[in-house]
């Protein structure tokens, strides 16, 4: 009873520092600072807060920069699960609005560039924030196959990357600022109509 | 004359150090150093040359850098203008070829992640090397869409990135090693007929 009574005493103060630290190592990213020259000292300096409060909550600074990583990424949005083409939309809309924000823009940047460097960080990134949209997309586009509204040779494999590698080709060489707001719609509408005319 | 000959006698060992500070600057980079942290000390050292001998030929780091990793990308392929398939599957399979290739790999992890800090050197490498492509897909597209061989109302743009990015999605998440030779084929083949079944 008076441990429950301290943890939720203490959660107030310890979220707000949480907070602090996850903000703090999402600032030092946008402005460009790569996970090899990140360090906690840092920080700790931006949050406000001493080392040992970062400490208390993450091991190791690779775990912290995917947590907050993570948190910058939107949610899954709801699959209406009616039409493959709009969930398809639904999924893709989601990449279109964080190229947008800054922060997530920089959280795709380290997340690919840190790859060859930093294993663990791109791995543990793509396991909490890019594994459950592709699972997603996976099971869309097989429904679709299922259902005939995909057409049956489809290659799964290749039609996530033409349509995943589109969002990222516009976050990285799109125009600046916002994308277009029916960007999501034209991709895929344009994937699934294909290049070729219609016999 | 005299000029002449100094000159042409010169070049050996010139161009000789120009490879060796190339290879340094790249074998660096494919060790996983960024740009920001690639020094002119750490090339020369690993070129075997002063620091002076790189300054006679590059003013700046980032000049070295583009040079360097331009020497790695393949040339344009000659392009039939035959068939607008064949055309594109020659201009995709330049990624997939370069994709085996772990300095080229790098190369593409560099200008893909020092956009936000090193404008500059993304900026020119992809004037040197990215910018011939996208012109070559475009010309190719567009040919298409004039001649009949697509469909008359495709977006080019969205269509470049839909190829694109399927190549840099396979690059960058792809299997580990040599990707499947018929790759590109197999990406333009399903871009070209798209996801949907025919009418």
């Amino acid at each position: 009873m008076t441990t429950e009574h301290q943890s939720r005493a203490g959660r107030p103060r310890s979220e707000r520092a949480e907070k602090a630290i996850i903000a703090a190592t999402l600032d030092l990213i946008a402005d460009g600072m790569g996970v090899a020259e990140l360090s906690m000292e840092a920080i700790a300096a931006r949050a406000g807060v001493g080392k040992t409060t970062i400490y208390r909550r993450w091991a190791n600074k690779e775990d912290l920069v995917v947590d907050a990583l993570a948190t910058i990424r939107h949610p899954l949005p709801p699959l209406a699960g009616e039409s493959v083409r709009d969930d398809l939309v639904a999924l893709l809309d989601l990449a279109r609005r964080e190229a947008g924000q800054r922060r997530a823009r920089c959280a795709m940047n380290v997340a690919l560039s840190e790859s060859d460097r930093s294993k663990r960080v791109s791995e543990r990134f793509y396991k909490l924030a890019l594994e459950p949209r592709r699972v997603a997309m996976r099971e869309v586009l097989s429904r679709g196959v299922a259902n005939g509204e995909l057409r049956p040779d489809l290659d799964v494999d290749l039609a996530m990357a033409l349509l995943t590698g589109a969002m990222i080709f516009f976050n990285k060489w799109g125009p600046e600022g916002d994308l277009p707001e029916d960007l999501a719609e034209r991709v895929v509408d344009h994937a699934m109509a294909g290049f070729a005319p219609r016999a």
